[in-house]
């Protein structure tokens, strides 16, 4: 058997992405055994009966070992916790990552958390999902093509090749970015249409009830897109809005302002000032296909 | 062989919709011929060089024959001139359906201008579609296990029935709604998440040009689902919020004030009613899987 990269990885939070991304260090064979942390007993619980790791505990205390690489994918409201409980824990070299959805506060609480020397942190971005939560919904494929933003704390770093190996090995194209622009960039790309999509589901719940029952039941119009997103899970999006406060702010005012326009527009029925906006729309869309990274919706339900 | 159930059909408006019901006629064998007619010359050459159709027309008055079922399957727009048209053309009874995604509009249009009692008109509105349009995207089960809500004129209507056992050939399931209500109830459910689709992806373009280019390029963390609704077509997607003003308007105002408290929950840091808000969305996501409208969405590219 050939060495792997890394003998131990430790993945704190087994969700979503975490089980993912032990699938997908597994069928990389990036490491000889993949150890979790989570405080879920639901998750430990489906993680054993799955196999999908080694070993999972609740408690980074309970291990006696020490891990190569340690990748974070709980919300970012646990980020002080664990950074805290990491620079107590770690005690060789040892490579961190994270897959926060925030860049400033993530770095902030490491610096604040952190004087550890033994600590290679590189915070990083995959960015790459599903609106389903839980152990039991990872795939390993899911960061194939996709792209990892990483915003280095000092870009001279010499552990920073070693993580973007990491995410190179398992599918993903790397981008360097400064923390502010990625935490900007991804309000617009994410958190803001993250949010709409709670609020229009939001709207469309608090109608009459008998009206609600026919939403649903119609809902191939159109609203089922916005509840996919909105089936993502809620304490991970609490913490996004919580913790890139600024930048969300600041998106949902050009927003707002947009909507206004369009209201105008229809209420004063200036029909061309709507087709033109609708055009350009479509522009968007056919450079994000091109770009190969539409995803594929099937209008048929799947085989269930 | 055995009797189809129409000799021959006539659809007005070859797209997305018009070519993939053709698509369905066929496959499950109702009509012996499909007819067609479309103003767009790109349209046309499509529907030839695909063998969608028996013969294509740009000009109903170039048929010398009559049809035993006429769809309309064009913008909003055009139903005025189209109920027109066919006032002069038809001579013989004819089921006459349409597609469109409101109904009080149509209604109207078609009580100002039809008075040929040969023509039996149901209004219908078949709840299934794509973000892609022409007839070279159509699929014959675009409609299978979706609903087609159906807002008769007068209900004791004779042909009601023939017309109905044509949409539920090609899988559909009906349901019955008063016009009025059938426009407040899609509001909700395509018309306003649909104009949301627009706003967002208008606001993301007129970002500074570096960042446009980053959003598309991060486009997979959420944005891309409302790229998707946005690359409907304009001109359809227009008149439906001129045909549907009340009612869009009506159901925007509530969204907005929905969306202003996020806003203000975001602002003040109030995480206990994000937290609420975002999970009561998740089950009704999870409601509209269980009834089996969600769709299916795979989060990595297909076969291209």
């Amino acid at each position: 058997m050939t060495k792997k990269k890394f003998d131990s990885v430790l993945i704190i939070g087994m969700g979503l992405i975490g089980s993912s991304l032990s699938r997908a260090i597994y069928k990389n064979h990036l490491a000889t055994n993949v150890f979790g942390i989570d405080t879920n007993k639901d998750v430990i619980k489906k993680c054993e009966e799955l196999n999908l790791i080694l070993k999972i505990d609740s408690n980074i205390n309970n291990y006696k070992q020490q891990f190569d690489l340690i990748i974070i994918c709980t919300p970012l409201g646990t980020y002080k916790e664990i950074f805290a409980s990491l620079n107590q824990f770690i005690t060789k070299p040892t490579l961190v990552t994270d897959v926060g959805s925030t860049k400033v506060s993530v770095i902030q609480d490491f610096k604040k958390q952190v004087t550890n020397t033994n600590i290679q942190f590189l915070p990083c971005h995959p960015i790459a999902g599903l609106e389903k939560s839980g152990p039991e919904y990872g795939i390993a494929n899911l960061f194939e093509n996709r792209f990892c933003i990483i915003t280095p704390i000092n870009k001279n770093d010499s552990f920073i090749n070693e993580i973007v190996s990491m995410w190179k090995a398992i599918g993903m194209k790397i981008e360097i970015m400064d923390s502010e622009r990625h935490d900007r960039v991804l309000a617009m790309t994410s958190h803001i249409p993250q949010l709409i999509a709670f609020s229009v589901v939001t709207t469309a719940t608090e109608l009459e009830s008998t009206m609600k029952d026919e939403i649903i039941k119609y809902s191939a119009a159109g609203f089922r897109d916005f509840t996919r997103l909105a089936g993502s899970d809620p304490i991970m999006w609490r913490d996004v809005y919580s913790k890139n406060k600024d930048a969300v702010l600041e998106m949902l005012g050009r927003f707002s302002e947009d909507l206004s326009t369009f209201q105008k527009a229809i209420r004063n029925s200036d029909l061309q000032f709507l087709e033109n906006k609708f055009s350009n729309s479509r522009e968007i869309r056919k450079l994000i296909e091109d770009l190969g990274q539409a995803g594929t919706f099937d209008p048929t339900e799947s085989n269930n």
